[in-house]
């Protein structure tokens, strides 16, 4: 009975090293080791292998990062679950960049990085928090602990998903038929979807015409979300102000590409928040004492929903 | 009996609606009305006006910022209280202000910011926060209001100031003895220290070299607290990683100045924090029935401290 870890040596070291301490009767494997097929019961790996199936008694598919839509449902047996990562270094590092991306936006650091870029010196008036609503498309785990580090900043806070949720002192918008309202009532739009069929390209010049003139986007969910080229015409229009995007479509983003250089956009290389591997390594093991108690893991992804 | 405003007519508005509603039995002046100048027993002012002993009643002189060094106190009278401004929007501001710039720089922004320019998508090692020490040259009101919004990220926090201090999960150092150890732990060093005669000029070569190697800085105290040569040198030398300053001297920064071009610098046009019409004119309003019923303002200036 073994588990395998199918990522970098330097993260596989922390692995091991902890899985020997707290799971010593499972072998635990690096990819680059030879292991028997038949002996592989987890798998942990952020790229599914081409051929899954050359492991015939896999139970748990673990991915290294805290979304799945890098996999192929397809390519995955039925019989195998599929766990996201779901750890407290990831949580952590969204918390810090949200809201370094909320302020980095609500504060006109690109005006001011364009005022200084010129020598000029030059105070912009600014809406106060408590007039700056900061609406959350997608309102999971890692949203949530977000709005927990914004809300005593006093922004007015809002979150859409597909599904009802309450959460205090967050106005809790759900479904097709509530997106409206929730956009016209956004000056800071944070995009923290799962990458699903339906969440696919949901950044588009229909949705940007629906946020007030001037709205902000900070987009923290995956590249295929965004349509780059509604993204660029609603800035060159004037009707979005800034954007802040940590991830693009293709990455990594190619020299050439317009966003690089334009003047209300900040990239950051999908760095907003990375699996820590002593906090992940944590967290796998106590899925994996879950799932051979028979109870569900922590992350287990629904098939249907793709998250 | 009156109040004069001399500032700005927009805020000057915003003060005299409220004095109408809270001390109706006050006359209020703006700076361009006619006055009598014995009636004047208030004067809200940023710059003090060049003769004030033209107004022999007056009894306080509120500053329109948190700090008074912009007064030269020899041309105030003894008897006449000399009042900082504390308000709760200066407060919310610099707490928005000094989050922004301690996660900017712990995130690497300004190393992905030279990134962006050159096109280069590159994930760079960051500590985590719980191994990026934060310290606060200064502990007053503004400081202990900064670190209560960074507590949750989990940096280890510390703060030095003049006199000694205790509060609860930060590292607390005081006087010249222990200026050195505070520094030699702190990776981030924010200002926040009011513009005195010891603190004009400390954040010189000599301070930068108690740093440790690859340290920051956040300057949101006065400009003339920091040699600006010994920070591009220490910038240069590669001994400071980044910069982030919210006051320079002089102000205007001269358009030509070494700094606004600097890679590893951001320069904001002192706008952290800035009084806000509605709740400063609620904090001075407070600070007159304070005084007329003989208790002591809140922001009374020690002038032999000078803050």
């Amino acid at each position: 009975m073994a588990f395998l870890f199918n990522s970098d040596a330097a993260r596989g070291a922390v692995f091991r090293e902890a899985f020997a301490r707290e799971l010593p009767d499972l072998e635990f494997y690096h990819c680059n080791e030879s292991i028997d097929p038949e002996s592989i019961r987890y798998l942990l790996t952020w790229n599914v292998p081409e051929d899954v199936s050359r492991f015939p008694n896999l139970e748990v598919l673990f991915s290294l990062g805290a979304g799945v839509d890098q996999f192929k449902p397809e390519t995955i047996p039925d019989h195998v679950k599929l766990v996201r990562m779901v750890e407290d270094g990831i949580v952590r590092m969204m918390q810090e960049y949200v809201v370094l991306g909320v302020l980095t936006l609500h504060r006109e650091m690109l005006a001011y990085g364009e005022q200084q870029r010129r020598g000029l010196w030059q105070a912009l008036a600014t809406p106060q928090a408590t007039d700056r609503r900061v609406g959350f498309l997608g309102f999971g785990r890692l949203a949530q602990a977000a709005i927990d580090r914004l809300k005593p900043f006093r922004f007015p806070l809002a979150a859409w998903s597909r599904s009802k949720k309450t959460v205090e002192g967050v106005a809790c918008f759900q479904g097709d038929d509530q997106l409206g309202e929730f956009l016209q009532g956004t000056d800071i739009l944070v995009c923290l979807l799962p990458l699903t069929e339906q969440t696919s390209g949901i950044l588009n010049a229909k949705l940007f015409s629906r946020l007030p003139a001037g709205a902000r986007l900070l987009h923290v969910g995956r590249g295929p979300q965004l349509d780059q080229g509604a993204l660029i015409e609603a800035l060159d229009s004037g009707h979005l102000a800034a954007a802040m995007l940590d991830v693009t479509d293709p990455e990594p983003l190619p020299q050439s590409h317009a966003l690089w250089s334009h003047p209300k956009v900040i990239i950051t290389p999908h760095i907003a928040s990375v699996t820590q591997p002593h906090t992940a390594a944590q967290s796998v093991i106590e899925n994996i004492r879950r799932h051979r108690a028979g109870q569900i893991p922590i992350g287990l992804v629904d098939r249907t929903l793709g998250y």
